[in-house]
This record gives structure tokens, sequence and C-alpha cells, in this order.
């Protein structure tokens, strides 16, 4: 798609000029006009953000029909292109899809507003008051691929936060985002903020993408990409800048030698089937040796009626004879995102930890025990942005945190590490208070 | 210096393997040797490392002789280069210098320990009980220039946040920072700790410097950097994992038309002339038109008369007279770090922080006002690590904070913001304690 065929689909729009035809300059403007929106959004009153996100609410739902005849357009020229089933899924929308982002945006306006929060203050001997206070981190990229709710539920999340955003579309999609994206604007004008607060790339020339990962000349904070494995490796590997993102989410059901064995089997399915295309499955399940008679079998059977391929390593095949598919070195490091599970027999809790420390992604890892103790000692040194005792993996999400809405999960230890919500979004700066305090 | 020169150098090290010849190799065996010594740090006792840190305060007190014979032949080789005064003062220890790192030391001890420190924690309604808990980033990447002292700070800070760290200093100071170093290895192994817990890179070849900005395959999660500009920008352009630093400190004095004169002649008197060569010396004087006949010509002599060179804006220079030197655009981006200051009138608080937005570094700024709202207007508008009122910038330290020891200030929004102290290298973890819930 065109810079020109894109501005033309977002003819509804009134007031926008027309992109310049050099790419270069193009993103150099989006930057620009991002960092001064933020400067805007910074000290934005709480009332007119939310005033903002509730007629984007409001307008997605009386634009329905527009929205809806976008998508049918992406569709149209997605079933030429002969897309897959899953993939078609993630971009079609219909009238309960729409409410649903709608709801999302409602949802945000009822989270409380980070910005300008105090986490900590204290007064120095020499009476200087010193205030730690939380501010929006600026200008937030989000780089997504087919899901065209993304452009709703991003722009919505980054502005609570405070920030400015430059949202990066797929192709697929674009004219389903641009009708949302328009949406969002109409809000933003409506609450008397900078319609520049929210702005997608009019164009899908993957170029721009490398543009956004070198930082837009330090106009972008942070990078998030939404999207599958292939986008956040190339965003991983060529940003110049931070990245909120996880790489894959290999997680870990280890069953303690104490593990109540209907716990056991019940959270173990859980964390596999309940859905097996989410980042908070478990792939791999480790077992105590000294549990093997009396819990594998039962586990797995309850895995196998509920659909799921197991592959072994050599003494959970001793133990389950041939039905089993032997486990290679790779099935260790491979996120399935499927209904298929590696299941190993482990030397206890200690070896358990290194296969977790060696294979994992420090993701989400779970341990199930009545042993207190041995659960203290997981939860230590499992060094994973979530780990669980007595419960399911899949509580990796933010919403099951009672954050709210999230726009994705971080493994990086750096700023954000679990849950991406609106706290996330927030970085903090130092207000000093002084009376003519010098410095001896 | 070659490997095996600085193998030499650490002779009085018993026990310590030859280096290998391949750097690569070498390398990638202290990045294994961090990332194993990390896992043991991260659960170590607070009243373990805080052996390890007085046993290494006691070893420097009683091997001052050892480190100042090694810094003797350091200083004798950079004479033989023909070294500058400052640089030499960087690099000469001298009894009391050691004494100061020991007491360096001590005071970490002093400091809270941050690890497991749970920093919220709260009750889901189906019982799911999370805490978000403190703990170790893991390995940190320390890249310094001439002065040895940076061996002790920074290795007994890291070690206090439960880190691992790979110590990389300059040539010049190489074998004074083999014998600090010696003395934080004696201090781990007395306290049972493993001495890869804090690594000095055995060579002084450049490459190494790369290899780290690089991450040793994933095995440093942070790279700061002590040292001049160039160190700091080379460090900030090549690396490819979190870095945290500050390239500059452009920091501003704001005089608002609400500022009492005396003490607007203090504060940019100390913020300015303190010391010249620290980051939080300020560089730029805005003065509001509003105050320029009753306060420019007081505070500008107070700078001449302590011996500051004045570089005016056209404005200023009207006012001042043909004694002022005009500032070029290239000024107001300039970090001085000497007696010189730029001076420029503006209309009024916008102006001013229109300009701290337009040429500052984001790392300090202050007003000086009697009016509240002014200095509220001001500390939400400037998007600095620090913001002050009616206060030096030269405050802009951790130990001034109250944070106790620092590895220097960050300028950037991710993680760490302002000053660098234990807590700030840490990060944290979801801890989720059950009772069996899977997720609906």
């Amino acid at each position: 798609m065109s810079v020109a065929d894109f501005a033309e689909a977002k003819k509804a729009r009134s007031g926008a000029s027309a992109p310049a035809s050099d790419l270069a300059a193009t993103m150099a403007e989006i930057g620009r006009n991002a960092r001064e929106a933020a400067r805007i959004l910074a000290v934005a009153p709480t009332e007119t953000k939310n005033d903002a996100l509730r007629a984007m609410a409001l307008t997605l739902r009386d634009r329905t029909d527009l929205i809806l005849a976008a998508n049918l357009k992406d569709l149209a020229a997605a079933d030429r292109r002969g897309i897959t089933g899953a993939f078609r899924d993630r971009l079609v929308l219909d009238a309960s899809r729409i409410d649903a982002m709608a709801k999302g945006i409602e949802d945000i306006v009822a989270l409380p507003d980070p910005v300008g929060a105090v986490i900590a203050d204290w007064t120095r001997p020499n009476g200087l008051r010193i205030e730690r206070v939380r501010t929006p981190l600026g200008v937030v990229g989000v780089i997504y691929e087919s899901r065209p709710n993304v452009t709703a539920d991003a722009g919505a999340l980054t502005l609570k936060a405070g920030n400015a955003v430059i949202l990066r579309g797929g192709s697929e999609s674009a004219l389903s985002s641009a009708a949302i994206h328009d949406c969002m604007v109409i809000g933003l004008v409506a609450a008397g903020l900078p319609e520049t607060a929210i702005q997608i790339v009019p164009t899908t020339d993957r170029a721009a993408v490398g543009m956004m990962l070198g930082g837009l000349s330090g106009s972008i904070d942070v990078i998030v990409p939404r999207g599958g494995r292939g986008l956040v490796e190339r965003v991983q590997t060529e940003a110049r800048i931070p990245v909120f993102a996880h790489l894959e989410g290999i997680n870990h059901v280890y069953v303690d030698r104490a593990a109540d064995l209907a716990m056991a089997t019940d959270i173990t399915l859980n964390a596999k089937m309940r859905r097996t295309g989410v980042c908070g499955a478990a792939e791999t399940l480790l077992i105590d040796r000294a549990v093997v008679a009396t819990h594998l079998l039962p586990i797995v059977q309850a895995l196998q009626a509920a659909g799921c391929a197991i592959r072994g390593d050599e003494e959970t095949r001793d133990h389950l004879g041939e039905g089993v598919e032997p486990a290679t070195e790779a099935d260790w490091s491979t996120e399935y995102l499927d209904a298929i599970m590696s299941v190993r027999v482990v030397d206890g809790i200690d070896e358990a930890i290194d296969h977790i420390e060696r294979y994992g992604s420090r993701h989400t890892d779970t341990i199930v025990t009545e042993d207190p103790a041995a659960a203290a000692f997981f939860l230590d040194r499992v060094d994973s942005a979530i780990v669980l005792h007595n419960a399911s993996t899949q509580f990796a999400d933010g919403a099951e945190f009672g954050m709210g809405a999230e726009i994705g999960i971080a493994t990086g230890k750096l700023h954000a590490r679990g849950p991406i919500g609106v706290e996330q979004l927030t970085t903090f700066k130092y207000r000093v208070h002084g009376s003519g305090q010098i410095r001896p």
C-alpha cells in the first residue's frame, strides 16, 4: 500500500495533511510531532485524558459500520493473497469485537492515573525535601502485525500513562487500523488534546520500521512489539533503543516430591491445555524422580485425554512405554504453542531449577508442592519474571494480576518485567524542594 | 599491556589461572563465571555479603603498602608517557585515598540490603497472593578509566545489590586496580562467596570492551561506564545491551521574576563554582526579563569575582556591556566543566522551559523563585532526572540524596534515572502464592 492509498483510506479524517513523499522526512515529522504532543500529555489532567478515552469508545461504537467496511476491504485483499485460517481470524472484525475494543478503553478510564503519583518522599538533614514522582516515559513506538484492535488497545493504554504513541501496524490490516485510528483522533480532539498524541505511520513501507527501531533521532523512548516470534526477534535484534518484549514463553511446571497428585494434575492440564497459543502456556513438565511412580502416569493420561501429545526423556519413556515420543535436546528449548508437552524426570528441586535456568526463557514457571520450604526455595531461585507456587502458569496476564489492561509481557530485567500495564509505561523523576540550600 | 604482563602483575593472588591466549575465549569464560556467581549471590544472606565487604575494607587497609607499590609502577609508566596534571591526579593513590576506599566500603555495609524487599503485596479475588519482590539485576559490567578506586567502589556496590560484576579498568591504572581487586577477592573468599563474583578483565586489549558491550552472549545485564565523555559516548553508541549513564550534564539555573536576589546569587554561584568539573555543575543561567534590571548584574558580578567567565546572549550584553563575551549557538549545548557560564535572558518561565527542553541534557535543573505556583509549573514541566526549587544543582549526588554510595547518575528514562545507588542495581520479579488455582 502506498502513502497515497493510505491517505485516501484516511480521507474521513478532516484536516489530515498529505504525507510527504520522502519517507525519512515523513518519519522525522512524526517523531517531532510525537515529542511535542508528549510535552502536552505529560501535564494533561486525568479528567482530560479520560474524556478523550470515553469519546474514543463512543466513536468506535458509532462508527462500527465504517470500521467493518474498511475491514471487509482488508479481508478481500487478504483473501486474494490466500491467507490461512488463523491469520484471517486475527484480522477479522465484527460488531462484538469492536464493542470489546470500546469496552477495553472504558476499562482503561477506570484505572488510576499513574502520572504524578509520589512513590517516595523524604527530607534530608539540610531541609531538602525529595520526592520521587511518577512521570510518563514520553513517546512509545508500537509495532504490530495483523490484529487491528492493537490500534485501540495500545493507543488508549499509552495515553492513560501520559505518553504519545507512534503506531505501526501490519499492511494486511492497514485500512481497518486507519478506520480505528480515526476514532482515536476524534476522541483526542474532542477532549482538546493534540491529535498527534496517537499517530499511525501512513505507509506500509518496511523501511519505516527500521527508522522507528533507530528511535527517530531520539524521538522514541521505548519500542513495544506486538506479534509473532519473527517480529519480536527482528525488533530485539535491530532496535537501537529499549524494547519491552518477550521473545517466547518456555514455561515449566515442576511437580515436586511433596506435590498433591490431584492439584498437580489440574495445574499441569490447565497450564498446558487451557489455551495452547498464549505466552503463559507451559511447554515442559519437570517431575521429581521421587514421585514418578505415583504421579507421572495420571498426569500424562490427563494430558493425553485432553488431546496433548507427550515427548518424554528416556526415564519418562521407561515408565510410560513406547506410546510416548522421545524428546530431543531441541524440545527443551522449544515453545510449541500447541498441544504438545515435553516431560523430563529430574533428581529433585535442584535439578529442576538447573533445567529451568538452562532452557527456560525467564517468563513464567510454577512449582506444585505441599512443602513450604521447597516452594520458597524455588520461588527465590528461579530467575523468571513470574514464579508461582501451586497455581497455573496461565495466570501470567496483566488483567489476572489486577493491573488492568496490558500491552504485553516483558522478560527483560530492565524497567518493565512481567505484565506491561499502565504503570510500566511510566518512569519517574526527583522533585527537590529547597529554601535556598547550597552544597557545602 | 599484554595478558601475560597482567598475570604477572596479579601473581600475589594465589590460585589465579593463567589467562587463555584467545581473548574471545577468555571473555566468554569470564561471562560464564559471572553468570554462575550471580546465581549464588542472588540468594546470599545479607550478613554474608556484609562479611565479605568488611573483609575487603580490612584487607585494603592491611595492604596499603602493596597497593601503593603497584600504583607507583602505574605512575612511573604514565610519567614516561608524559601525562597531564589532572590525569595524574585521578591515577595517584596515597594512604588517605586507600583509607577513603575502605571507608566507602564500610558505608555500603551500613546500607539496607535491597534484595528480597517486598515492594508490593496484594491478594486477588481468586485467593492468589502476588508479591512484587526486589531481586538482583544479575551481572553488571563496569567500564572505567584511570581512577583505580572505581575497582573498590563498583565492586562493593554491585555486591551489596547481589550482583556479580565484570570490571574493565583503564590500562594506565591496571596494576593499581589489580592490587585493589586482589583485596576484593580476599574478602569474597573470606566470606565463602565465589571469587568470580568480582572479576577484572585480565587484559587491556580494547577489543575486550567491544565484547562486553555486546553482552558476552547474554552474560551481562547492564553496562555502567565511569569516565569522560569519550568513553560514555563510545559505550552508548556501541552497546547492544542496556547502559546506565549520562553523557553530559548541561544543567540550568532559572532565575524567575519572583526570585529573591540574595538566594539567586548564592545558588547560581554554588551551582556553577563549587566544583566546576562535576556533572551536577550548572552551565547556563537563564534569567527572566522581568528582573534583568535588578538581578543580572549582581549575580554576574558574584560569578566574575569568583573567577567565572561569562558568555552572554545579545540582551545580556546590552545590559552588561562589552566586558562580556558573546555566546554562540554552540554555547547553549556545551558542558564547559570549567569556570565559564553562558547567560541568556528569557521571556518568562515558558521560554526558560523551552530553552531547557531544546538544549538541556535532562540531568539536573533548578528554578529560583518565591512563587510556589511558578515552582510547581517548572518542576512539573522540566523533563530532567532531577528538578529543584530554590536549591543548587550540585546536590545531584546519591550521597546528598541519602541513597548512600552511587555508581553514577543516569539521564536515561528506563529503570535507573538520577543517582544509581544500590537499589537501582536491582530489578524485581513477581512471586505468586496459590493453593491450586487454575485459570478459568
